[in-house]
């Protein structure tokens, strides 16, 4: 197209400009955003962050400028060249684990070595033998081997013990032979195999001498380390476009009876002895079951930081647009519209979500911190047994403690990751018609989240294992068996207090809320368990009830940390009293509007009254989100996202929301350097095509 | 990449086949399908419907191999490239404008010409002066001009009063100047007009003499006839790519003191005299309103098939999927894999959609005749006052019920398009795993149909106006003056039995189902005009309660059109007992299942008690689920949709979801073209490059 001419360029947006509006918006509140930022994720992360951040900036192949406008093949060659260059970084640097995991996260798009730099060399790490380590795991992390992890076929997700791949013993000469016997045997959605892997961790059922064994890991070379074509026997590939998270090579695989060496299958829990053609059983599993708590603890703690990410975009928005006059405005309110933010049907969907950022912070680290005290704990537990034998009760305390993190670790994953993804929905479309340009980002953020909704275990599958949990613990509750942990503990208490009722003060006692969610979780787990073992209806019939509880109690445990976190010391020592009473805030607006949104559950249960239910919709909240308001864009400020990062431009922190959309249009849009011919009796159909112009190529 | 291996090529999937699973789950009903079709659609509409799919698939432009796979310039490219097909076909058949719908109602793609054939026809059509007819709708018609319909701006979306283009008569020279005084007065979203328009209508604040007269219609040529540049004074292009819809090119425009002539103000209500250059007002917009109203109602019954699309892809995806054994499975039950389909908590995502599909098309259905009757009505009335002039009764009952039908529209519109598009996301999640990948179709009808979540009043801006009639009408039966419509009825019927209260058997009676709704619907309008008109509380600090009651009073429309369909004649003689029955399964699905969802509000209106919303939620709504799903597959085959319209591997009438699903990501994925050096110690990236290969360029 022709150039921007000189008279458009030297347009303005109509006053007030939304760097002033977006000033004074600041100048609202009192926070100290700095302070908050320290208390949120300590002073010397952040430093660190700054540090990478000038890194990568100041490297070209990170440039962010054709991400919204390249295809799939562009962005799946640049995100290539953007992992090549960042583990170069990671040596040059000497980056740590968390320092890559920051880089990761101001780069903001899934890579080609994704699943390499995790499953892969975790697995690695974690399930091979001293010999198996020399062999894979040291080529692996120095990007001999690239690999990944194939459990997922086409015909299994979920449930691991119907994968149909299968690694079949051969005594004739002690090899393995994987074997895909079925189109739906062929494993699928593997990140980093589609283009990139040249090894596979491969998931299959072990066969010895006809008998299954059940789903072990293998590894196996899927490509030829020069020439990176696919060896014989295996067809690979990648498994095509996705809803998001397109710069990653998500792949499929099959085998044709492909032999891999007796040393291939990873041995360290299992394995096969080859001169007997025995199975070694695996010692206990409580590693990795330590593992998956671990990466659903991470996963809480993100849905905060990803979330956060689409209200900082839509915040900023809102204190920049400006869409009708006051319905009730006088003449003495001028002419002027009237800022999104101020409209309360705005506030309404936005600032409960500002909240929801902070209550699933304070979640995850608290989980996180209760991850690492028991691993500490079953440690200390290991290691005094070497000079003398753990007694029963050490050992058992150990592992009831982890087993309650591990079932609420599921619940909680399933709550913070849907309400992630479905508030960054919720954030792209407050923001009205714009919020529909891919210049907002919050659709890419949306489309590249949606995965962790569905892996580390389905959102809805694992309610399952968290009603499992609960109404086994109502049963040892029941017999007086059980251990002390909080979820029996709530049980307990409501068992006691059952027959004289609730009645909990949620409109003037924080606590009072917070035992009001742990009511209503105890009184769904007693009704379920009445379901079950008494009326004994089929498991399948009380899937949604079990849903229900899992979420319930999930809530629960959210509102539980908030409030917590706000009664810690280091609260009173960091913050001042303004940021602090916001912060109590967002508690209350947090608790009350799920409390709102889940009324009929609560008064069921009798944890609270019809009239504290409408009293909290029609007054309390409402209250809330005039009194939040003031504070939501240096709340969101606290939260520390560059625009680096944010990419984004209704994000902008200067406010110069309109400038960077035109910009984008005009100036970097590569559809603007095609002319075409527009009509239907013409058969030509482009007449110019200068849009490669616009192409910074790598 | 290499060829798919012979051995590949003879896989199967595991048994039991998709086909084989889809035929016995068809088996499960005996519903008439094609006769279900042709009640709701009738059969002579199925029949055409048939015959221009037969067109389109014999033309090699419209084939959709590539669509998944394309980027952006390729996807608007061959879009354009359909678009002029698709004239030429409409020119060939000798096309309705029903029939053009239809077919691209099957091509399920935006294309460059959409905004001419709607907006700017219908613009010139209905706006303009016989002369201004032949100069600017004839080479219109005849896709001479190539038109869009600029109004929104990028700083004013909703509120046009705001908008800032202006056109300042000059009485010098009898022209008009387009100007964009600011960068925010850029027009933008424009669609069509990116690349393709060469005309514009566009929306400008009128200035005569200093003075403005607020936004007016105007027609300018924006590109040269002959190279299709841009003008002088003109500066246009494309907004860039968006979060779906990217087959559009929706356009930026500015003006510089651009000058066109008188006869460019589209004249037909108003005018500027051009010897006096005096304003000449408008006639009643009356007309407008009417087209409004019918947009509205289109939007409304489109819902329902837009929904439909993703629930019969969801229904057919997880009648072949199976995932885990029933729990409860005894060895009896054999070793199978459990259908998906069979999960209460898929059924509880999928099945209450289903139902709506129905609701919102027999809704939709009743608001267009509704819209026709009242438009016959307005003409007798019109026409009678040719021979007498028409009693003021007359004229006001015809008004009063379009005002009625008017506000009824906003509401229905706002909630038919929020719950198709939520509605089609659950469907993509209810896949599983498998949803996300792009070849389920889903996540592309969902990102294309978001826009219509915005225009045409955006959902939440509508349940003002919805709120704000209303009021109104409460206050009109309050003092006695109300009009007879139904809206008045049911307030009327709430104030009378107030006192009484409601005790409406919900789960017994289907008219007592709907009388519960229109209770809690009238319920909350008296309790916002207190809130409003005695505690006189802003109009900003009730937007919630405002949208609350919207939604309440659209919802309560909904049940009572899928109600009334049920009773009508028709239905007793095209369909036999048994299709029937599960028709009303479905009504009281949708009904229960929504009252529960809203439950809070049932119970505070006290149209229903505590128990009987646990009663509907724990029994009713689980026992209708079981009840409805051997149905399930047949009522969406009644839906109708071709394989080729859904282009869906998850959708495949067949059942061959694992075949399609591998066939397009081993034949046809481009991406599987290029070969990578994956070390990130070399610099090289793509090693082979034979993507282009897998494209068949138009």
């Amino acid at each position: 197209m022709s150039p921007t001419p000189d008279w458009v360029k030297a347009l303005k947006p109509s006053a007030p400009q939304g760097s002033d509006l977006i000033h004074l918006e600041r100048e609202k509140s009192k926070i100290q955003v700095a302070e908050l930022s320290a208390f949120l994720f300590t002073q010397k992360a952040l430093d660190r962050k700054q540090e990478i951040l000038e890194i990568l900036k100041s490297e070209k192949v990170f440039d962010k400028s054709n991400n919204y406008f390249d295809g799939r093949r562009d962005r799946f060659v640049t995100a290539l060249a953007r992992a090549k260059r960042l583990r170069q970084l990671e040596v040059k640097h000497k980056w740590s684990t968390e320092d890559l995991i920051v880089a990761t996260d101001l780069i903001s798009e899934p890579g080609p070595y994704g699943l390499h730099a995790s499953m892969f060399l975790t697995t690695l790490r974690t399930q091979t033998t001293p010999e198996q380590q020399k062999l894979f795991l040291e080529p692996a992390e120095n990007y001999k081997y690239i690999g990944c992890y194939a459990q997922t076929e086409l015909g299994h997700g979920s449930n691991v013990r119907g994968l149909e791949t299968t690694a079949t013993w051969n005594p004739e000469d002690k090899t393995f032979i994987l074997h895909s016997p079925h189109l739906t045997a062929s494993k699928w959605w593997i990140g980093s195999l589609g283009r990139t892997a040249n090894y596979a961790v491969v998931m299959a059922q072990l066969v010895i001498n006809g008998r299954p064994y059940g789903p072990h890991p293998f590894i196996a070379q899927v490509r030829d380390l020069k020439t990176h074509e696919p060896l014989e026997g295996i067809h690979v590939g990648d498994i095509g476009p996705k809803f998001g998270y397109n710069t990653m090579d998500n792949g499929f695989l099959l085998f044709n009876q492909y032999k891999i060496p007796h040393v291939n299958m990873l041995a360290k829990f299992s394995r096969v002895d080859p001169e007997t053609n025995k199975y070694v059983k695996p010692q206990s599993a409580a590693l990795v079951y330590g593992t998956m708590t671990w990466v659903r603890a991470t996963i809480v703690l993100q849905a905060g930081g990803v979330l956060a990410k689409g209200v900082t975009i839509a915040t900023r928005y809102a204190s920049v647009r400006r869409q009708f006059q006051d319905r009730d405005a006088t003449p003495a309110d001028g002419p002027g519209e009237n800022q999104v933010l101020n409209y309360t049907m705005v506030q309404f969907r936005l600032l409960p979500l500002l909240a929801a950022t902070f209550a699933l912070h304070f979640t995850g680290k608290s989980m996180m911190d209760m991850y690492l005290d028991n691993q500490k704990k079953m440690q200390e537990i290991t290691s005094e047994s070497s000079r003398r034998a753990p007694g029963p009760e050490e050992v058992q305390g150990g592992s009831d403690q982890l087993a309650d993190l591990h079932a609420t670790s599921c619940g909680l994953k399933a709550l913070a990751s849907t309400t992630a993804g479905e508030g960054l929905e919720v954030c792209r479309r407050a923001m009205g018609g714009h919020g529909y340009s891919s210049f907002s980002g919050v659709g890419s953020y949306y489309a590249d989240y949606l995965p962790t909704l569905t892996w580390e275990g389905d959102n809805f599958m694992l309610t399952q294992q968290v009603a499992r949990y609960l109404l086994k613990s109502a049963r040892a509750v029941l017999k007086g068996k059980a251990p002390n942990n909080d979820t029996t503990k709530i049980f307990t208490t409501f068992l006691e207090r059952q027959d004289m009722g609730a009645a909990y003060d949620i409109l003037g006692s924080d606590s009072d809320l917070v035992a009001a969610f742990a009511w209503r979780a105890s009184f769904l787990t007693f009704e379920a368990l009445k379901r079950r073992d008494v009326e004994k209806n089929s498991w399948n019939s009380l899937l949604v009830d079990f849903w229900r509880l899992s979420t319930a109690h999930s809530q629960y445990l959210v509102v539980k940390n908030f409030y917590d976190a706000l009664q810690s010391e280091s609260l009173q020592y960091e913050l001042d009293a303004t940021t602090i009473g916001v912060l109590h805030k967002l508690f209350r607006l947090h608790a009350l509007n799920t409390l709102e949104k889940e009324a009929s559950e609560f008064y069921s249960s009798a944890a609270v009254t019809v009239r504290q239910i409408q009293l909290a919709r029609t007054n309390a909240v409402m209250k809330l989100l005039e009194e939040v308001r003031p504070h939501a864009l240096r709340l969101v400020d606290a939260w520390h996202f560059s625009d680096w990062q944010l990419d984004s431009s209704m994000g902008r922190k200067d406010g110069k929301v309109y400038e960077d959309m035109f910009n984008r249009a005009s100036e970097m849009n590569p559809l603007n350097g095609l002319t075409v011919d527009p009509y239907p009796d013409h058969d030509v159909l482009v007449t110019r095509d200068e849009s490669s112009k616009y192409k910074s190529k790598l």
